[in-house]
C-alpha cells in the first residue's frame, strides 16, 4: 500500500505533535511544513532535513502532498481548510472546525462535493478513558442521566484571539455530543472577562437537552489548580472522568437517591468501580483514523459533522453571551 | 457569675449538636428541649433527665430560660424567633434567618428594639479555615479580588420543603460577605429540578459585585462526591479552601497571569503555602459568641444584620430563578 | 436485663472514650472513675456529678461494680488487671495486655479460673474496614498470600515510658493475626532512637511465617504525615486499607504477576474496587462486645489469648532488638 | 565546535531514550546502534535510516565514534565498558555502574589512566526535585537530619538476572549518596522471594552512618501501587519528595518535636511550603553533562566513583542478605 504524505500549516503547538504522530504511523509520512515564522521552521531544517518548510501555503496546495493538517488560529480555519479541499486534499483541521456555524456548513458541504475527507481534531473522542465513559453510558448501566458536570480550568493559557469559551470548551463539548449523541436544545451563559478587556477568561454554559438532561460546562483560565473533569449522574449509577489522574481516571459509583410516591426519598450506596483502561495516545489515534479513512474512502469518527455541531454550541453560547450583555438587569439576573 | 440556661426548639440535626457545645461552655447549660415529635425527645429522657422536655413551645417562652436556640424548618423561623424575642429571651436561629427578606428585616428591627441579642447559624464565620482565608484577603497578600468559585455539592440530603439553594447555599454566601464585607449587586441562576418536580436540586450562581469582582457558587444535591471548596481569585496570589482535607484546609498558590501593554500575557509560578491552623470545632466557638454576646450586651459576628444580608442573596437568587422560568427562551439563553 | 456497671481505672486518652460509649449503651452504664491525678477527674465531678469519682483503685475493686476497664500505663495492666479478677471483676485492658509474655500468661489463666470475662482492647479488630480485608482474604478472593505490608507513623506522640514498638505496633500485630489467625514463627527487627536517648522511636519490624507468608510493619513517631495503612498483596488480588481516607478505606487491586515454567513473567491489570463500608465507630462495637460477652457468658472477640499472642511478638522484637544491638557487626549487618 | 557522535549498546529501554536525547542536543548525534536482537534494529532501520546498526559492538569499538552508551544487562557492563575504554571511548554507562566492588574499582581506575570520561547512569542526580531537596538539605534549613525513609514500589517489572535491590535501589542510594555526600558505615537488609524460588522480589534496607543518621530503603515488585517517595526528617524541618506528583514533589513540613531536660517532648506545628520547580527532563540534563564533561574535560556529576560507592552498598546489602540466609536463627531473629 502506497504511503500517504501529509502536509502541516502551523508549527505552533499542535503541528509537532501531529507530524510525530503521523510520521510513527505504517503508511504515512510528513513531507512538507508551513508556517508564516521561518524561526519556528529552523528546528525542523537541522533535525528534520528531509521534511520541506514553507511560508507559502500554496507550495502545499500546489504540491502532490495527499491531505493537510491544518494547526492554525481559528480565524484562519475556513479560508485554508476551503483553499485544501478545492486543491483536492484530505484535510484534518484543528478544533474549533471554524469561527462560525455558515463557515463549517460551507466546508462540510464543500469536501462532499470534493469526495475528500474533512476532519476536526477533536482529540478526546479518542481517548480510552472518554470511550469507556461512553460505553458506561450507552450500556444503560448508569441508567437515566440526570446530568453531567464538566470542568476544564487552569491558569492560562490566555489567548489574545478568542475567549476561553471557544478556547476550551470545543472539548466538552464534543465530549458530550460523543457520549450522549444528540444537541442541546438550549444554552446559557454566564461569563467574565477579567484580565483582558474584551476577552472572557471564565464561562459557565449550561445546556438543556429536549428529554430533560442538562449539562454545565466550567471552563476557565482564571484557576490556580488544573482541573480537567466530567462528571456524569444517573439515576442508577454516577460516573467521575479525571483526565488528570492516569491510575484512577474513570471512577463508578454506585450510588443514588431514589424519590417513592410519599414523601420519603431513600439513598443507594454501593461499592466504586476503577475499570483498568488499556491507555494509548489519544492523538495516535486520531491520526490513524484520519490515515484510515483516507485510504477506506470512509468517514472518521470525528467527522466534518460533528465540528459543526460543536461550532454550533459554541456559537449559541457566544450569541447569549453578547444578549445577556445587552440586557444585563432583565431576566436571569435580578440586581439586589 | 451566673450561668445562663437555654432553650432548645427542634431536636433534629442540628439541636442536639448546640445543646452539646452550649453544656460544655462555662456559663451556659441547656434547661429545656421543645420539639413536637415525642419520640424524638425520648434519648433525653433516658440519658439527660436533668433537661426538661415538652411539645409546647410556649413552655419555653413562659420559662425563665435567657434564650431559645431555633433549630427547626426554615418557614417557622420568623413566627418562633418573633414570639421568643417578644418574650424577652434572646435568640440564635439557624441559617437561614427566615424565608423572606421582610421577615428578616422585621426581625432585625425586633431584637433592637426588645434589646436583645438576635444571632444566626452561619459557623463557617466561626470556622478558623474561613478566619485564615479572611485574613489573607484582608492583609492585601492575595491583590486585587478577580473572582470567587464555591462549590457545595454531595449526594443529598434532598429536603421536600426548600430547594437546594435555600438548603446549602446560605454557607457560600455567609462566607463570601463575610470575606469580602460588600454586597453583590446583581445575581444570576441556572438551576435545575432532576429528581423532585419542583424543587431545584442543582444550581448555579453567578454574583457580581460593584467593584467588578465576581463569585460563583455551584450546589448541588445531586453529584458522588463531597465537595467543599471555595477558591479565592486575586492578582497576586490565589487560595483554594478545601473543607474536606483536615491536614491541607488552605492552600495559598503565589502564582498568576499579568496583562501588559502590548499583547503579552507573561505568568508567575511560585511557591504553594499551606499555613497551619489551630482547629477547634466552629460550633463551639459561635456558641461561646453567642453566649458572650449575651453577657457582654454587644452584637455577636454573626449577628442578624448578617442573616438578613444573606437572605437578601437567597431571595434576590429565587427571584432570578421564578423570572427565567417564565421567559426560557429569551436572553441569556438560546436555542440552537 | 439488669444493667452492668463499670469502673473506669485511668482518665486520660482512652477513659473518657470508652466511658462515652459504654454509657451510650443499653444494657451499662459507668458507675465510678478513678484516677491519681485529681486534675483529671474534676471535669466529671462538674458535668457528670452522678458518676463516683476516686483516687484509689480500692473504691472500685470493693464496689459492687461488675466489670473494670484499665486505661493505664502498660507496665501497670498487670498488677491491675490481676487485683480486678481477684476482686471477682470482668476486666477490660488497654492494648498492649500485659509488658511481658509471662505477666499474660498468667491473667489469661486467671481470668479461666475465676470465670471472668478479660478482654484487651484492640479496637481494630472492630473496625468495619479490617472485618472488610478480613473477609476478603478469608473468601480466597485474594488468592495465596504473598505478604503484607503495614505503617502507622506520625510526628509524635513520643512515650517516656515504652518504645514505639509497644506504642503502635500492637495494633497491627492484632490486625495481621485477626486477618490470618496465624502466628508468625520469626520476627527481625530494624529500630533507631533519635529523639529519646534508648527509647527507640522508629522501627521495622519483618515477620516470617510457616507457609513463607512475610509480613512488614513500619512504625514511626518521627514522621511529617499520618500513615495509617495495611497493604495485603495476594497472588489474585492486592488490598490497600488506608484508615485515613474514609471515603475510600478499602481498596481492592484486580492485578498480579504470574510467573510461568519457562522464564517469562506476565502481567494481570483489571479494575480496582472500592466496597462500601457501612461505618460503625470501632469502639462502640468494642464496648458491644465486652457488655454482651459478659452477659452471655463467652469470649469476647479481642480475648484475654488475642491479649497475649500480640505481646508474644512484640516481646519477640524487643528481644531481636537487644540482641542485635549487642552484636551490632555480625549477622545480617555489614559493615562496609 | 565539532559535533561529538555516539554509539549505542542494548537497544532495550534505556538505548532509544538516551539516544533521543543526545541527538537533541546542538553538540551531540548518534551514528550507530547495537543489539544482538535485530528484531529491536528493525524500527531504526525504518525510520531513521542515517543511523548505522549492527549485531557486534566490535563495529563500535572499531570506528571513529566519540562515546558510547552502555544499556546493556548489568553482568555485562564491566567487559562493555572496560572494553570502550581501551578503544578510546568516553562512556556512560547505565546504572548500576558494575555488578561487583572489585569490577567498579577497576573501571574508575581505568578510566583516569585512559583520560576518558565514565558516567554512570544515575538520572536522579539530575532530577530538578532532588536538586531542590538537596539545596534544602545543604542549606541546613532542615536542621540536623534524624533519618530518611526512601520506598520505591510497584507491581513489576521482574527481573530473572537480578533481584529487587540490585534493580530498584541504585536509584535510591544514588538520591542518598548525593544529598548527603558520605557513606553508611553499616547495611542491613531484610529481603524476601515471593515469586522467583532465588530472585528477592521485596527488600528493606537499613543503613547507619557515622553521625547517627539512618536511612531505610523499602523497595519492591510486589505491591499494587506505584510509590516512589523519600521522606527527609531533620529536626527543624521534614521533606516530602514525591516523584509521582508533579505538582506537589518536594513539600517542606515545618513541624517537629523537641526533648526537654525533663521528661517533656513539645512539639512544633508550622507551615507546609511546596517549592516552585522548573522542570526539566532529567535525563536531558544527564546527557548534558555527558556531552559537556567530554567537550570540557571535566568529571560529570554522576561520575564512576559515584557509581562505585553505589556499588559498594548494593554489594554491602547482598552480603547481608546472604549471611543472613545462612544463620537465619540466629542475631537479630527471634524465634516465637
Amino acid at each position: 500500500m502506497a504511503d500517504l504524505r501529509f502536509g502541516i500549516v502551523g508549527w505552533g503547538y499542535w503541528g509537532p505533535k501531529i507530524a510525530r504522530n503521523l510520521d510513527s504511523l505504517s503508511h504515512a509520512s510528513v513531507g512538507m511544513v508551513a508556517d508564516l515564522d521561518t524561526h519556528r521552521l529552523a528546528s525542523i531544517v537541522v533535525n528534520q532535513p528531509w521534511i520541506q518548510t514553507t511560508t507559502q501555503v500554496e507550495d502545499l496546495l500546489n504540491s502532490d502532498l495527499d491531505g493537510i493538517v491544518i494547526a492554525t488560529p481559528v480565524q484562519t480555519h475556513y479560508r485554508l481548510a476551503k483553499a485544501a479541499l478545492l486543491a483536492g486534499k484530505h484535510v484534518l483541521v484543528e478544533k474549533p472546525l471554524t469561527a462560525s456555524v455558515e463557515e463549517a456548513e460551507e466546508l462540510v458541504a464543500l469536501a462532499k462535493e470534493m469526495r475528500r475527507v474533512l476532519m476536526v481534531g477533536h482529540t478526546f473522542e479518542y481517548s480510552p478513558a472518554v470511550n469507556e465513559l461512553r460505553k458506561l453510558v450507552q450500556s444503560g448501566d448508569l441508567g437515566k442521566i440526570y446530568c453531567v458536570e464538566a470542568e476544564r480550568v487552569n491558569l492560562g493559557l490566555f489567548r489574545r484571539d478568542i475567549n476561553v469559551i471557544w478556547d476550551l470548551a470545543p472539548h466538552d463539548v464534543s465530549i458530550l455530543l460523543y457520549l450522549f449523541g444528540k444537541m442541546p436544545e438550549q444554552v446559557k451563559v454566564q461569563a467574565h472577562a477579567h484580565l483582558q478587556a474584551s476577552i472572557h477568561d471564565i464561562a459557565h454554559l449550561d445546556l438543556e437537552f429536549a428529554d430533560g438532561m442538562t449539562a454545565h460546562v466550567h471552563v476557565s483560565w482564571l484557576h490556580p489548580c488544573k482541573i480537567r473533569r466530567v462528571t456524569v449522574i444517573g439515576d442508577a449509577r454516577m460516573v467521575v472522568y479525571d483526565d488528570t489522574n492516569p491510575a484512577e481516571m474513570v471512577k463508578v459509583y454506585n450510588k443514588g437517591a431514589d424519590v417513592h410516591a410519599d414523601p420519603v426519598v431513600s439513598y443507594r450506596f454501593g461499592a466504586i468501580t476503577i475499570p483498568h483502561i488499556d491507555w494509548i495516545e489519544p492523538l495516535r489515534l486520531e491520526c490513524e483514523d484520519f490515515v484510515s479513512s483516507i485510504l477506506n474512502e470512509r468517514q472518521p469518527r470525528a467527522h466534518a459533522g460533528v465540528g459543526l455541531a460543536v461550532v454550533k454550541v459554541l456559537a449559541a453560547a457566544q450569541k447569549a453571551l453578547e444578549e445577556q450583555q445587552r440586557s444585563e438587569t432583565e431576566m436571569a439576573t435580578v440586581a439586589l
